[in-house]
């Protein structure tokens, strides 16, 4: 066929025998015992090491997205692991396929939006008329502006205010927070709801002052709800609920076809 | 039918509209901007905070395992990031799913072997003669004991020594550690070849000291790599490879079939 | 608190000790021994048995998609499966999860389109004016037409014809499956490029002849490939390549930073 | 390094722009119209055409699987899809990670004890002997013998006489399926229970008729699954019922230690 090979490469890790870098640093005397998760996970994702201030907010952002009780995630990773306990992994995998558009999606839709408003805005932006302008794009295209209100945190999402702090403390409060506000504020202008920043549209404005591209977003919840999802199969194992609301469901469901005692 | 129902319960965390709590701390208030993410998993899986010592040793162990590379789960996730790339929680589940027996299966398998080989044996045990047990038991049965050799890693895994070490440092060198010691050092008489503790032998020990179930210990392989998958993903939508491997692949694998042109 | 609870309800199947009911059918009864593979998953999804039109119609679409050789999806299961071989469900799981959009998204594509441009189309379409409309509106956006053109089976695809023929052979070439046709000689027309219907444009256009909705369109794509992995996975088992694969890929990715031997 | 390739190689199917051949035939001319779904997957995983009588046994196998109301696994799916609408694919695979050892284990562990038994049995084994021997060796060990007894099909399971009439009528009751049923009865007597075949064990059974390797299995299981889970996505997206479990789970399990409105 004659079809042109193109080169494979990756420049994230490598290892030989007696050694194993990850990132450019060896990983048994520069990182172990050195480094904590959330810096690695920063290092593995950027290919620098953070400074101690990019290191408080960038654990602070993850460290968010860990736990958030019984999920439709959770659930589903505990529904797996009764069907096959010895493979923790797929339980695991079950609960992180369900991290879509509908739980997490907001994150990523949060930062392409502050992305694409500032994309041609010049150097000193009218973060007040580009909130205006984008309130009135997303409501004229009648979709939902992602990243703020939230049904059951509210009238504010206790997250919040602590996420913009720290980012604020640590000389991280740039010009996508802002006008992430300043939007949230424009949204309740236009609606006359109460429409604060949730935990999500904090997250995607940091990440935007991180630099972090928009399409790995999503991926910050992902790789900490996995954590979340790994005590949650701990407690499943020691006090499993799985088969009972299995049992529950199905007496429920089929009560009306199924032919009665 | 007159089924009993059975309480359904979580102790891990919950939320009303001005406050979420994980595992009984304020989680804006006294968990962000205050811990590091593998205190906040330490925290998730045990319901305790860490100790400054468990936090360095419990960092250590999971971090080990967030990077190694090319791997079989790191080019399942690529691959299935190219097809869906829309769906990135759905290609670092694809990753995950393949974190079994082979690859990851020894850590929980060298846990296991330790804490049996532990039950019976009493306030001061007698680890060489342990260890001897263990090994002739492994051997008689033509199974392999978890834990011990490296096949690319030799004559020394490079993570062992120093993962020890931070346990050392930090007051968790215990009998355990030791044990895992002992039965490889009683493999290699046994055997007559090297095989030294590996990182999943060393990994499994130290989850002994912590008192991690074994049946959990494979989890810190799936959190931290769920990590490393980000951070393949990320590279992959900057510099692919996955459509090169596939085509390569196809035009080899069918060469010996396809008509050719 | 004080939430109404709503009812939780599924009509698909129940059992009770001596019977199981599949869609109102007693399964060892009715349907083992009686139908064939594709007739059961016709009526799993709409609750009724299919006419033999029906039948030889529905089980062309969903055979369309079993197999396509070496694909991501069947590269990612065999990877999995290296991994984990005491876990096919999840080598399939993760074969699975890489039939998105770039795959077969312009299947359920071609479906949601054909809907949408005779939603208010009238008892007598103009199918030739529509088609122009269509075609007009996604050149005017910069979208891709979904389900014309293919990057190898061109100039045309060899499973359309054939799928078209078997549609109309049992009554099924409906208005749906002649839009399609229209949109591609329209599309064709505009861009002066060959764009005839593919296997998933046709697929599409016959889903919606019979009126499934387009958000299960995808929904054949998976369950077909699921079939389809498992006889990869056999093949893995019997004579691997994954293991090669991910040790050339290694080789050839890290090369430039790897210390040479 | 001068590592030594090995040949990648796949005998599934091939394409060229006009041609696809699946198992070596042309999948439009010869498969598409003229097959149906249970032949094809058949085809798929062992390069032939069934005869009429193996078409009959291997539909009605795969079939038995395909769905059985509410499952975890069918509930995994749902929860999947009310967080990732868009990832329908990811919702199956989510379903079908936890078929492993609990539920569709046994299926595979009914193969694997038929064919270990019969290793070295000779060409006139005496069946009566070998079954007992298996039950004593599986009670000594305190193992489950695979296949026989359920907790809901009692004291027969329905399906399981009606397949191995099937098997019967197609020429397919076997030396394995004999040997299964002695199995059963001699568990019955050794334990004084009624443990009849389960449909697991029947399928178990014939699939070593077929003399399918007891590792791929499994597999026809989650074919199977994969089919029936789109049906429960389809239902889940017309009447859902994720979030209403996901709300109940949430209120019942964190009553304790949330603050009461």
């Amino acid at each position: 066929m004659a079809r042109n090979q193109k080169p494979i490469r990756s420049d994230i890790a490598w290892s030989v025998s007696d050694r194993i870098e990850v990132r450019g640093k060896d990983l048994p005397g520069e990182i172990l015992g050195t480094l904590n998760l959330g810096d690695v996970a920063y290092l593995q994702l950027t290919g620098s090491m953070p400074t101690p201030e990019q290191s408080r907010v960038f654990n602070a952002i993850v460290i968010t997205l860990v736990e958030h009780g019984i999920t439709p995630s959770s659930l589903a990773a505990r529904l797996t692991y009764a069907g096959a306990p010895e493979s923790l992994q797929a339980a695991v995998a079950a609960g992180l396929c369900g991290l879509g558009t509908v739980f997490v999606g907001s994150m990523e839709g949060a930062s392409r939006m502050i992305y694409e408003a500032l994309e041609n805005a010049g150097e000193t932006p009218d973060l007040e008329a580009i909130a205006e302008s984008v309130v009135t794009d997303y409501r004229s295209r009648g979709e939902i502006i992602p990243g703020i209100g939230h049904p059951v945190h509210k009238p504010i999402d206790p997250r919040t205010p602590r996420l913009f702090e720290i980012a604020e403390e640590n000389g991280m409060y740039g010009i996508h927070i802002e006008l992430m506000q300043k939007i949230a504020r424009a949204a309740e202008r236009a609606s006359g709801k109460q429409l604060p920043v949730n935990a999500t549209g904090a997250i995607g404005a940091i990440c935007c002052e991180f630099g972090f591209p928009w399409k790995i977003v999503r991926g910050f919840g992902v790789m900490a709800r996995a954590i979340g999802l790994v005590g949650h199969i701990l407690e499943e194992s020691e006090n499993p609920m799985a088969v009972e609301i299995w049992q529950r469901v199905e007496d429920e469901a089929t009560a009306h076809i199924r032919p009665q005692a």
